[in-house]
């Protein structure tokens, strides 16, 4: 099998133990991760080959951040060592109407210092039959964004499917260009792409016409008129009670609309990772199952699964997926 | 801004980690509370400037417990240290139907062998503009009733603003005098108390009127009229559905009644603090909201989230407590 | 008051810290347990005498595993030391719709290749009352299930009352004969069996009459009907939510056919031995209670509270089961 | 075998992990333990039958301490379930030329305030060979001292060895009699004597003869001038290098001196319990050797071993022990 | 007692668990700490007032490093909060002859972003008898240079005593100016500075002269000829036999050379913060003692127990340190 | 640069936080190792392309030992998963006089009955320069005996330097075949060597000549007679002064004697896998530099590094390893 290769900035996270606020902590919890890095993952550990390309400072941490994601199976060969530091992120995990909440500490990493020219696509692609990347890249410097853009160049080029999760952070885009000047372009090389109804009015202006079949389905419907390229729109849509408690639904637009039953999950072990899972999980079904539907199917029982497990990485075996995909979600004991 | 001054013991709690039982653990979590400690810790995380007046052993468990609430910005410089030991207390965490339990070990504790003449209260009261006390401590000993009854007079005195959580616990009461003898008495000098029906009855012979409004306002009523300074009466509601899973809403009675809706809080991360939260949050929201109906949603919108921090103190900002208060309580991951 | 004895397997169980899958620890919590010994340990915590019967490696490990349970007040007198190896099983903890999963690592055991010759059952029932034993344990070897036989036989000798759970696990059977071969002579020597409709359409080919009052009842009625010496037929029924919420009821056939009300129990800590603390707990119930209804309430909310303390022991005092059995399944706080 | 029986206080221990200091600890490690019970541990765990008295609050914290020697093989069915509180001992851990620190918190315990008329002697020492206490028992309270008083002298009129280590500890004498006072009494009871040159001229008065063949012989030759009954005067001598580094050396005197070589420990692990691990030893040793020099090599081994254990108590096997008293004390791996 | 007031950054410092490698951590130990705010807590321990001046972003993590200080008695009341992150470094702590590590993560900090006219040097010092400061601030950045300069000279105007460690690190120099175009200026301005040989030569072109009494003494000579101001020039000397034992002299010239002897310190613990706590102690000693030379015994005692306690920071008693002063170096239990 | 194959079984070792006993342990430490994987650990974290071929269940926990040395950049790809079980070590750390011991748990693992038809050696040292095996894998099984004689016959047939450590542990060869009957034939196709004197004569019968230059040249003289393919034998001498503290030092033959001062490690970390790196070591510096005499410097310098890292493999960089063999051995602290 080929590969899916994947492109973005992998931190190192930490996080108090069980429920505890950052200024109570004494010992924080390590793990590694990254939204693209993390699809990588998910995939390698189903059996499908996969590769991250990223950016590391040549010291311990970038050898630590590469061994979590080389344990998986995830092949790292690309990795380039240069620059500063290693971005962080801090993890507070909230319980009930508490938030969990997320501090990022990524400003002068390695992997926003990248150089485009460092990444030679051609060599990186060889064996691939797949791309993606989020929008979370080409939002953290220009050098991101084109190595971003080259990516999709060459990708195109050479044939491969190209995945997008357009996930757009106001914040993020610091360094002069916007989210709107930037990524159309990048979107318009994609094949399938995860967008939401609110990011999709941000980043693109597009709006569901009133009276829309689905509001999901309208927009998904004008994004496909806009970039030609786009098969396939897929979404989650989380339906959260509380910190603790989510129920989730995939939704997919391909033309016509497909949506998942919702799973609920209570308690939720680890919210972070969750899209990370739908996607790979998606990624996987749209290369081992014969519809859509399925491949939604499976995405959607990946991403439940993922939130009882600790860590940003979904650590399923195919078989645990798709028991869930089929209908078991009663969680009873397994001898 | 002038300080709240508390008054109160403060304990060195043991807790098994996670939900394992006292004969289980290999070892204790340490934390340090006391029911008015909390408050005035809870008020300095908020901002508002506090104070907490204690004793403890002069050794390094009692400057353990005063690093403890120094670090939360809590004003310690009136700890007397002088007498035998720190008070403990063991609390196993309970789940589901398994109730949590709190095993005092506070007898022949420094506070309850204090001596009252330790604590000038005209200088402890120089900043102030609140005291706030609970009916624990009148309870521990004579020494410690003598002391309140002093700081509630000198407080009087200065025209500062006292509230007190009744807190009836018959099996402190050991050293030869009744709750029903000595609080009446130090309930009078005060213009705010929590205390709940039972409360009432046990304490003072108050019973709800039968076909009253509701029990909370016809005995707060009463109270009111047995106790001229007081003001308000407030009060917590649990609607408790198992270790796991509280409901709680806030009552005021002050002249008119008001009540909060119910926050539901699943699961409890922590339920000890949850009422001295409560009524942090009342201290804080009556100086700083223009009426008792905000002060109330404050204070159970604080006391809900405390349920869900590890330890006795609520570590919460103003905007996290408004946010609760202005209804969102479905704890969506904050990036 | 007289022994309870039981005679099985115990084995070292590791399991990662909270909800981590087994390739991401790098620390395992470490207990002991077994199905038999589960019951003795729930029944000297409740202040009755039990003897647990089995056979260890003569090493560091199968003292641990002796202390571990001489630690409850088990007398552990009668263990013999010899043999290879301690059995282990690995155990995941799930939360929510991923299960819990159970490895076992029990082949080779020393308990596997126990010497039925070593066990002089006329000594060790010598001041018992109840023997208890458990389909696991005919199912691991010839040896077991050669002395599962003696040890029945000499009960019967000494009118003692025997209770099996029949704990059919068709992969256990590796030695050459089947459950089917074995199990029918053994279980007529009993006079309380813990039996579902399943294991006994497994195991004696028993099928609930259509139309029958209830499955249960007709299965257990059945039962009696083939095995005359059987005067009860309890069992659990799982109501299972997820691997984090469970819902339990106990019934009991005795003739008369008795079920209790089910008990939620959200969320669950640790659901191993959640059986045997049914089982424990009936024993219990029927030798202090004046009413099988009585004990199999008390089994149901021993079994209940189980299921919120980790690790494979009920580690419960009389008052608390009796507390849940009372109706008392909120949990409030205990001070 | 017949029994070692013990009587003493035992405590909870509360260290912080490492080398923290207790104002850092955010947990503490739980042991259990006192001076006699490790006694009675160490020789339970060498496989000489041992039995402890004492007396424990009738709560999960006396349970926990009961289970804690129960598992290590001790008789611990002569506890007493009565009184207030469960003493408590912290300890922090020292490094090098900073010193491990223990500060006790047992006044009001259960044992300080338990009835010697809830202990009958006479069948406490039914199976018993050998009767051991220390001078921290009659040192706790007048009610502890008369205890001790009828357990010497029943076991006298029983004819058991009886030992004591004289264990001087000023501050201890709290309750209006003082060490000179009671002790000569007991002591006179008494086979066997740990007593260094300190103790005995702060209890005793007497003072090694100047010009004495060694300080150690002439004292003791003294005291068993003094009380006939004793003899052996065993002792271990410290050569502290560092909280780190220990040198020990055992001493007896039985009309004859002997002595051992000094050996070697560092890095100390555990230093509590030290003592208690060499009397263990020479109990054990006397009860199996021919001569006494044996036992005191025994003895000393044992009590090294002890310093590189965590706890209170020495878990070593006879084997091991041996060990290192035929000389083997480089410590080489074993597998 | 008027304060000491200390400037410069504050780091979390990340550590693994132990003696693992920073690519082996699961967790890391959280601590908070840099060269002038830990001279400030020793001086808060030990009961001398003492302030640190700083800059945090206004985030948690902010909040946690205020806190950590505050818990230990420095007045954290001139922190600014303002700016992008907090400082971070790694260490690993070696053993034998496997060198601890510390790898910096500091690059654009709040503190190296810090805005001089932040802070308000006659309102900052006016309780102040003593400025202290790093030659680590002034190599940050340029703003944190000027704000050095602008303490010194506040400082100066008000009298004050300054004192400064020169701590040459040549890599931290980055943003344009050397080390050795700002430093002299600063120091010229100090009454006591910690230099050793290499760092004077390094720093100022001061080279011992040959055949002088002793290298520090000529080098100390020829700096205090350099800037008149300086009246004491101190330094610990490490005479290190691997990263577990070290062992330490202090050094002070005034006029006439002293020096200390050496301590041994085996294990090592804690190597962190050992100058810090070096200065510390001279600063107390310096305040409290009659002579250089007690000042200079103090202060090497101080530094000695540091390197037995986890984290930055010293955390002993006066007593504690006199003990050690007193030439008690083995570290005797203490009961 | 080709790769170094080793061959061998993986077992995850359990071993008690600290230096407690496995009978204290309430939880353990899991790590992987064996002593041909830890050698190809080794050489991967120095940059040396290495790769480990083995068998493990097809289970989590056969993945989790994969991915353990995947993590470290070993070519896990000829992993054959069959098979029964995962082999299990649990190893208690000793300290002073007090001996680490390593229990072995790995009768009928995977690797014990693997098939040696499995392993298809042309297809795996296809890229390879070197075999490296030792004397544990032929004492497994005779499968595992089978298997190594193919390797070492393919490794031959195309030329790879064959090394081995003979490592003779007498109760493990438990199959029907003696390690005299079977090690000759393996020795045979060896060119490096690792046997100490005492190896030699247990295997081969050699023994030093009476009056010889050294008894280990004079040993691995013989032993280059006997089998001429050897050029070189190695071996570590251990001067083990407690379980705290080794001195190691490494002798070489090839013709001429070589060996290496002596390296002091106090303390010990953790002495695991020491020889397995200093194996890793010379392997490594029989690559890279250009005489023996420094290949064996390079391997004891890594050796006595491995002592002070936790798990089985030696984590460390060429450089630090350099630093070491050139002679700096104090662990002055790094920043």
């Amino acid at each position: 099998m080929q590969q899916v290769v994947t492109f973005g900035e992998i931190m190192m996270r930490l996080s108090p133990p069980g429920h505890q606020r950052l200024t109570q902590a004494t010992s924080l919890e390590v793990a590694y991760g990254g939204g693209e890095a993390n699809v990588a993952a998910t995939l390698a550990g189903l059996g499908q080959p996969a590769a991250h390309v990223t950016c590391f400072p040549d010291n311990e941490l970038g050898q630590a951040a590469t061994q979590s994601f080389r344990r998986l199976g995830v092949d790292m060969g690309h990795t380039v060592f240069r620059g500063p530091r290693l971005g962080l992120y801090y993890l507070e995990v909230g319980a009930s109407l508490r938030a969990s909440q997320v501090r990022y500490d990524r400003t002068g990493s390695a992997f926003a210092e990248l150089d485009p020219a460092d990444f030679n696509w051609d060599d990186i692609l060889q064996n691939a039959q797949w791309l993606h990347w989020t929008g979370i890249t080409p939002a953290i410097s220009a050098g991101a964004a084109q190595a971003t853009r080259e990516a999709i160049a060459a990708a195109r080029e050479r044939g491969l499917t190209i995945s997008a999760d357009v996930n757009y952070r106001r914040n993020l885009w610091q360094y002069g260009q916007t989210a709107q000047q930037v990524m159309p372009e990048l979107v318009a090389g994609c094949d399938v792409v995860v967008c939401g109804v609110g990011d999709a009015e941000d980043l693109f202006g597009i709006r569901p016409e009133p009276g829309a079949e689905s509001s999901f389905a309208s927009m998904a419907r004008q994004l496909m008129d806009r970039f030609p390229n786009i098969r396939q729109v897929i979404a989650t849509r989380r339906d959260t009670q509380s910190a603790s408690h989510e129920r989730i639904q995939g939704r997919l637009f391909n033309g016509a609309y497909h949506e998942t039953p919702y799973l609920d999950i209570a308690p939720v072990v680890d919210r972070i990772g969750g899209g990370d899972a739908f996607l790979g999980g998606f990624i996987y079904g749209s290369l081992h199952y014969a519809t859509p539907a399925e491949a939604l199917r499976f995405a959607v029982a990946a991403s439940a699964l993922k939130h009882t497990i600790p860590g940003d990485v979904n650590l399923v075996t195919v078989a645990e997926v798709e028991h869930v995909m089929q209908g078991h979600t009663t969680g009873r004991l397994v001898r």
